[in-house]
Order: structure tokens, then C-alpha cells, then sequence
């Protein structure tokens, strides 16, 4: 699994506090605490900060390269995501996010070449969220084409599958794994991602929907998700969903992460 | 979910012990939990008892019948199966289980009948563990057939793939997948259970792998599970993977289990 931490978005309270602080030790040792959990890319996102929103992410950008970890930047402001990039020269960064929509799409993809980045791609065709498995398998073929016209190769693409709330649509669970099925099976180079708080909106115990979204779109072929990979039971049932998904030869990171403490 | 609770094994030291001492207070209290617990049937085995297991089943199932839980009668002697129900008369009974072979095909079939019972069938030809997803289609087509000829419908018989420990064979858990799936697309009206613990033997931190292995078979068809219904984690996440996997209208059964007390 490649794990996007989504814990530096602004959105969340405490951390569009100590951005706001320019906190600058509760920012290291979060950044540090999450390139220790095997996370791969620490995404930012400082959306909330409105017209201070560049300014922002380019003093938490620079804090917490140091990581080593390569940076998601993710910014709805396509201009901002811009600036980060020709401010910083981030190595192995990842796009968050284009759609088809063309304004964006023809800004991003340009600069994913210029800086050899990797891009979020959401299947979504205009600003309206797609409809049915047919649809995203759709988006997805048009958007795989368009990145490949442009040079951006299958292993550099996340599709984000854009997900439902199953609060607002019971069948929003198994459209989303039947979508991910697909996929996988006609491109088998491509990642598929997706944040997993969206499914379990509207609804109590969110964390046990999240988790068990989670490790059921494994099975599916999900090979990334955003997520918080400080959550040490969400982190054990990945890496014990990853062994039981067939991408884990001789269980050897199951083993990798349970032996050093007992668990059970 | 039709979730078997597995707690009345005597494999389990504690239950064993319960067993051999009578102590009915024990029995009636944990029967009286797992009836509270949502499952659906109590299985009851005695194995461990060598040449008392039947006495012992006896005793066990009279002592926990008036919990009002069908019995999944499991014993690996056909004879103590036909001993509980020529005694007992129980009503739903679940019989554990058949293969197909011959001698105790021909046994419990017929007593299946006789009791109105449905069955448990083992993905088993003779006395060897099935090796490919194509060997556990085969003997699932010839199962359901010659079960179908003995007039024991679809919906009376819960499929048991074999499910290898992934310590043996880490692609085990993608075969269970690929099998699950396959059977349910080819026989939507059949049962498909398994036991959790056989996929985790042998590695460490168990539940981890036994919870998701649980919900990651939901997503592909699974509808049953031989499980500790006592273990709320693993029934907070049955309850979530149930609802992603489209099998509950309008979420009423998550929100049901969910919305009483406080979870996150």
C-alpha cells in the first residue's frame, strides 16, 4: 500500500492551529511521528487559510522536507500547488489533484512533467460527482488516455474513484469496490486511491466504516488510501489486509510489523 | 451476516473445562450472551472428549436449547450427530458438516432431511485440502448437484471453501477471495461460511488477520461465519463491512447496532 497521510490538512482543528502558530515543534514531531509509521507521502493542504493559503503551505512544505518524505500537495487553488513547486523543487511529489476539467487539467499536467511529479487524478468529468460504475470506468478510461497523449505514464496516475457517502446511498460500499475491481483488472499499472473518511459521513462510529472500507477495497485492488497512519489499529488490520490481499510475499511485512511487540 | 458462534468448542480450554465440570451456571450464561450477541446458531462440539462426546453434546445442547439459538450440531463422528438429533428433536438444526464422501454423505443427508435441517459442506472431495480456485469450483458444482438430487435446496446448504493458513501459502487469502466470489456470482441463493482462525494460523497478532480475512470475504459474498460473537471489535467491524458490502437497506442495521451508546 502507498500511504498518503492526511494529517497536515488544516481542516483537521489541531493542525490548522499549529500551522496558524507557525508551531513549528508540534509540525516537526507530527512530520517525524509519520515518516516513522511507513507512511509514503505526507500530504498538505492548507485550504482553510483562504487568501494566506500559499504562504502557508510553502512554510509547512519547507518545515518538514527534511522528513525525507515526498509531499502530496493538494490545494483546491491550482495557482497555489503551482507556486509550492517552482518555490521548492520538491523531489518525488504528488499532485493533489486534477479532474478532466480542462482549466486545471492543462495547468497541472504540464508542471507534473516539468517537476516529474505524480498526480491525484479524481474521476470526476465537471464539478458534479459521478453516477454509477459505468460512469467512473468511463471518466477513467478518458482520463488515462489524456495523461498517456501527454506522456504521463499508468504508474504515475492515483485514480481517485470519488466516492459516495453510504449515508446517502446504501449501494455507495459495493459501487465503489466494483469500480476499484474493474479497474484494477483492465489497468493493472495504475493507482487507485482514495481518502476514507467520505463513505462514512452522516453516520455514527465512523472509524469502523473507515477501516472496514479500507481493507474491503484491498481485496478489491485499492493499492493506496489517504489516511492516518497514527492510528496504530487501523495501521495493524492494513498491513493484515495487505497479507490476506496476495500483495505480501512470504507475509514478510505482516511479519515486518507484528513481531517486535505481542499483540494479542 | 448468519454468524455461528463458535464458543461452545471444546477445543477452547476454558469451555472444555466448563464441560467436563457440568457447570451448568457457566454454560446457560455465556449461551444467554451469545444469544444476546445477534448470532444465529451456537455450535456446539465436544470432540475433545473422545469416547464421552456424546453424552457431552447431549448435555450441552438440552442445557442450552431454551436459549431459543438453533444448534449447529459439529462433530467430526456422524454417529454423535444422529445420537443429538434422534434424542433431541432440535428445530433449525445446522449439521456440521459433510464432504463428499461417500459414508457420510450418506448419513447425514438423509438425517438432514428427516429434521429438516441444513447442512454444512466442506469444499472437501476425500480426506485432502483442495489445492486451486478451480478444484473448489468443481467440487462445489458437484456438491450443490448432488445435494439438489437429494432434494436439499440451495439456500440448506453452507459452502465451506477450505481456506489454507496464509503462513502455508501467501496467495491463500486472494484464493479464498477469487473462490468466494465465484461461487456467488454462479449460485446467489447458497450459503458460504468458514471458520476465521485456519487463515491466521501460524502467524502472530491472529485477530488482526482473522478480522480482516472476515470483512475483506464479506466484499466478495461471503454471508456467513463461524466466530466469536462475543469479540465487539470484530462485530463493530462485521456490522461495518456488512452495510459496504450493500447487504443493508438503509444502513438500519448498522444504526441499529451502533446508535445506543457512544463509539468514537
Amino acid at each position: 500500500m502507498i500511504i498518503i497521510a492526511e494529517n497536515f490538512n488544516s481542516s483537521i482543528p489541531e493542525t490548522k492551529q499549529a500551522m496558524a502558530d507557525r508551531n513549528a515543534a508540534w509540525l516537526i514531531e507530527k512530520a517525524a511521528n509519520i515518516a516513522d509509521s511507513g507512511a509514503n507521502y505526507i500530504d498538505i493542504n492548507a485550504g482553510t487559510f483562504l487568501e494566506h493559503e500559499a504562504e502557508t503551505l510553502l512554510y509547512v512544505a519547507e518545515l518538514i522536507q527534511p522528513t525525507g518524505l515526498p509531499l502530496a500537495i493538494d490545494s483546491p487553488d491550482h495557482k497555489v500547488i503551482e507556486y509550492i513547486l517552482r518555490k521548492l523543487h520538491p523531489k518525488q511529489a504528488l499532485l493533489n489533484s486534477i479532474t478532466l476539467e480542462s482549466t486545471r487539467f492543462n495547468k497541472l499536467v504540464p508542471l507534473a512533467q516539468e517537476y516529474d511529479t505524480k498526480l491525484i487524478a479524481l474521476l470526476m468529468d465537471g464539478s458534479s460527482m459521478p453516477e454509477s460504475v459505468e460512469q467512473r470506468l468511463e471518466i477513467a478510461d478518458r482520463m488515462i488516455n489524456s495523461l498517456e497523449e501527454k506522456n504521463i505514464d499508468q504508474d504515475r496516475i492515483f485514480l481517485d474513484p470519488m466516492i459516495k457517502p453510504l449515508a446517502t446511498d446504501d449501494q455507495a460500499g459495493r459501487e465503489a469496490y466494483e469500480t476499484i475491481r474493474l479497474i484494477r483488472q483492465k489497468y493493472p499499472d495504475v493507482h487507485i486511491t482514495c481518502g476514507l473518511s467520505n463513505i462514512s459521513f452522516g453516520l455514527p462510529a465512523r472509524k469502523y466504516l473507515n477501516r472496514a472500507f479500507l481493507i474491503q477495497s484491498m481485496a478489491m485492488g485499492l493499492d493506496s488510501a489517504i489516511l492516518n497512519p497514527l492510528d496504530e489499529e487501523l495501521m495493524k488490520l492494513l498491513h493484515a489486509g495487505e497479507s490476506l490481499s496476495g500483495c505480501d510475499e512470504f507475509c514478510c511485512d505482516y511479519l515486518a510489523h507484528f513481531r517486535p511487540k505481542k499483540h494479542d
